[in-house]
């Protein structure tokens, strides 16, 4: 692992997430750019010393030399985005397979230098939209597929958080730092930290992909240097017309992630604060709750994410756990040589990774400007 | 009445929204421009044949023979929008207040000359923008004035309906003919019947204007001929950002209008479906659900407008009666020449309804265009 | 109308509920037992001098002495409970109609003598059973007539309030003083005042009556002279066993109606501080959520007391509305000789009232005593 | 671990819950009376072979051979009720630590004998109680110890389910044979698998214990031989009353824990199903609504057993996993000689069990009983 030091939450998350199934081991990590840090954490999480690094360029060269089965078969890297891709173009070059945060680099350039190396090693990446790994979003998506909703027409996503509705990034013990600043976070604040969150559910359930946006981005703390807030109209294939929100300054709100896609035939709605129920809404009929299940109504791909009946829910830990899952089980049987089951592959890759950073590139070329009001899509 | 045969639903809304608070008498009406259907509809109100007329000329020429205790003291406007204008001049021009639907008028100019018409003769027009008769938008407005929210930022507004998400125009026995028809409704069709709505709870909440707009109109339904959904970016003064959306295809919705407004101290939600909370939203403190009610925790202004006590629901008749009660009392104030108290006066007047028209003519004029991104406002 | 004055909200609520629908007319009342709060109270309703009496017997007698197309056709006595059976029977032996808040009387006595009247005069005597007249009571009753729910089982129906969790009846300016003194409530507090309205919802939505009762009473708030909380377990026909509270002491909670019911095939969940939409549950099957409307999936029965489209809310005062709207129907009818359509009967009766002041005698019975565990039905 | 193959869901969530926080490994097994069943699902759990057992007592007897440093340290027992105490028994004798399913034991006389061992061994067991794993519990544990809702008068605790609705005891694949067979399951069915629940709640969020019971218990299905549907009034310390009641033929309900409880000065609502919110409720003050996270209002127990900050959800595994943890680190700290830290202690004991076993024999006694109407606890 590389970052996740005890003064993080979604370090802890991501190893919470990688245990559950009892088919991963944490063996190995660098938890820390403070090497002291780095030390008590790994201590915490009760690894021997001799795995424990102070920087991850040490972590990549002292494990090639441990023995090939004890050595770790993948890492997680869940630095600050300007430290993605040094990492995981090393872990790849050494037959490493990579768990990434979101968005998956600094830039543009670097997430197609590892689409490229991606393909070249034929290595497994996982990126890390957690939200995706939820059991109804996983429902959401079959029956978009199979033709419930009918021709998709409308799609409102929003994502609103509150936490820095102040400069908290002037004080320590918060992860808001790095996040507004530009030279550690990319382009883009806001819309690269919880923007593509929400981008990408569009594509992801819908199988369709944005062609043109139009936004406008906010900053609407003074001082701050990046975008704390924006909107975009964004114009999908087949004629579908998403409406996206994201804002860091919607006081109050903590992770209130909400989707609503309508059709020719049927809509449907989820919200991440009440995961395990779906609405769908038809005309002329009673809107139905879905209660997420593995004794529910729910399709195959759903079930395979789900691990309790009805009524005993499922959280952002689980969510988490299902990309863990799927790509473990991907690892496994790539290194089996067995073809990994269909189920298995669904968790986003270095081609969302890729996506997920022009999606930034265009929000920003959009929603800066004051000109033209359509931007096309920057590949 | 003008309008509000037994075939339609608003106008018996409307009806009962004045009878309730046991000021106001129907005492004669139109309410068709089909005599039939007027005489009809007249009779199962109870009305004497020689007060149900067969036109609206008819009525307000016979009316003025009527002795004046028994004429009726205003009219209530509830036609097609094409035919707002008309009777709402002729009522005036005899003296007649006048209560109509939203939007005020088919064009833009006919609104600015009945503002001038009110101005001149200081009678009294009421617009019904229901949604601002409910005591949780009350109180909305009252704590965003007192402060309590800080400056504002963020306003989200919604307004997703279902009902024409197929050509049901072409069918009888609904009210879709006139408003997918632009020579009877106007420029807009899903803006101007409830995007002005959306709009109009934007500026009556906060006391801010729109200043520019960036808009995306759609027509999702093959063969219609106006708008059937859209969205727009609104700036507004002192820097506000909105977000407005409104469909009549989100099917399944039914008339989900739901507004978030957030400030540097605090946000505030409330959603018209479930019209008798309200939440607010502080950073690092709980939710707070304000159960509307004349024995909960609100400003006078809500309580002015509550007829029951908390956990006693209202709905949305009793929003209509909250326009038509303090539209009532005014007049009555104005006929004993006394002044009104300063509660009675809170209804959309007709400087909303000129400001509706602009509204519609601005986000027209953005939203079917793909050239410049803002558009400053209509005047 | 008698009682009802401007110092009480329940009186407004029933003028507002019978004006509402253009067929009702205020023509006198005595609105207090205080003869200048009558005067006072009926002058704020617009009645004039000679309608306004300052005393129920003085209306009545003078009453009589009005031509008879001038005077009430029906009268609404909004008293405290001591003072329901006298005017009620004034009222029935001068062929006057009557609406009458529950409990219907102050003894069980009382309401068989009330019976015996209205069976001689055969005229119509409504019971203000409020929560029957919502659109969705009565589809939960149409849905479990015509089997959908299958045999039922399992009733859980609960009426927490919390507005006499302190001592208020000491203090002026409410409505807690009577209903917590004995000589004017009656034998039972809390489960006269609201545990009557739950158990009438157990018997008017499933059609079966109740057997046998467990209960317990409780009295939390010292001094008081009456119970404020109590449960009972009812054995009703078929084997269906229910499960009420009701309680005033529920601090901080409003008005919190709730009823669940379950049979063999299915549940029916409803809640009246929301009280537009209803939930059906079934096995391996999503959850069902009707939102009630003109044009959603409702029963004739429902329909027929419904008035604006879904999504347009409507709450208290429009059940009550139904209510008097068909008790009004069903007294034109009469009076008409023609034969009432079948769903304008659908009010509670003097039946109604009398098996309601059963259970008062049968809950207190059993409720104070910790002898044997069943109570029979005290006929 | 003892049980918890594969066909059922209970063992993997202690396995998940166990393994999450990266303390625990799975070492050894006897997952299934069938010792094919118990092979594969080993397997399936990548134990090796010679640590997968056909039988516990094979396992006991064998894994004291294994070095200690590599022996288990402790056993989780997830059989049915009637193999809970000879496995926990023969942990014990053996200086292992126990975690324990509920109910404890099959009869209450097994219930002493395990309470005796404990006090003489000192070692620790641990029964998962699992709803007072969540955070939100924890809180209104902590609230109402701390008198923010006063002096406690009222609490309602509901436990609704649908599952055994139908006879499905006589299909395979389900684990309601065991449940509804008394000679598997113990005296009491629904009232011993989910009433133990709801009646833990109560006594371990108010701290008060239940005097006596007057129990009403149902079988609805036909031929099922034990209860299958129940309520209870229970008498509590200090005059606190409770009304309990659990279900498996709530047709449609999923595992809908529900429990309010009122005091004089406060409320406060929690709903399993929903479980990152609280609601307080207080008398003429907004409703409160808590959303459990780290970066939110809750008092250090709360936080103790939270992992993520508000809006993103954690559910059902995570509680599991908090009484895992608190457990564990208690049975780290014994084995180190240090003691623990107060929070850690904090999960459901030995002694929990004994009073379990005790409500069952209560609730059993007085609820097939039409004598007399209240009976004492059965020590």
């Amino acid at each position: 692992m590389v970052g996740g030091g005890t003064n993080g939450f979604i370090g802890a998350i991501h190893l919470r997430a990688a245990l559950m199934e009892n088919r991963v081991e944490l063996v190995c990590g660098c938890f820390s750019s403070d090497p002291e840090r780095s030390k008590s954490s790994g201590r915490s999480y009760l690894l021997p010393e001799n795995r424990i690094y102070g920087s991850y360029r040490e972590m990549f060269e002292r494990e090639m030399e441990v023995p090939e089965d004890e050595r770790m078969d993948f890492v997680s890297i869940v630095t600050p985005n300007k430290y993605h891709f040094e990492p995981a173009m090393m872990a790849l070059e050494r037959g490493i397979h990579v768990v990434l945060d979101k968005p998956m680099t600094f830039s543009l350039e670097e997430a197609k230098m590892l689409q490229k190396e991606v393909e070249e090693t034929g290595l497994v990446l996982a990126l890390t939209h957690v939200y995706t790994g939820y059991p109804a979003v996983k429902e959401m998506k079959a029956r978009i597929a199979a033709g419930e909703l009918g021709k998709l027409r409308r799609i409102y996503v929003e994502y609103p958080q509150g936490w820095l509705s102040e400069r908290i990034e002037l004080l320590e013990g918060n992860n808001a730092g790095w996040r507004t600043d530009p030279s550690l976070s990319g382009k883009a604040g806001c819309m690269g930290d919880i923007g593509t969150h929400a981008w990408h559910l569009c594509e992801y359930i819908t199988g369709l992909k944005v062609e043109e946006v139009c936004a406008e981005l906010n900053t609407f703390v003074p001082g701050r240097m990046i975008d704390d807030d924006g909107a975009a109209f964004m114009r999908m294939e087949q004629g579908v017309k998403a409406l996206l929100s994201a804002s860091q300054i919607a006081i109050g709100e903590a992770n209130n992630v909400n989707i609503r896609i309508y059709g020719e035939k049927g809509g449907v709605q989820w919200n991440q604060e009440n995961p395990n129920q779906l609405s769908i809404k038809k005309a002329n009929r009673p809107e139905e709750i879905i209660h997420v299940g593995n004794n529910s109504c729910l399709g195959a791909g759903a079930l395979w994410n789900t691990r309790t009946p009805a009524g005993h829910p499922e959280g952002f830990i689980e969510a988490f756990a299902n990309i863990y899952r799927n790509f473990t089980l991907t690892v496994m049987a790539q290194k089996s040589g067995e073809a990994p089951a269909h189920n298995m592959l669904d968790f986003p890759t270095v081609y969302d990774g890729v996506r997920g950073m022009q999606f930034i590139e265009t929000v920003v070329k959009s929603g800066w400007s004051d000109g033209s009001k359509w931007v096309k899509w920057v590949e």
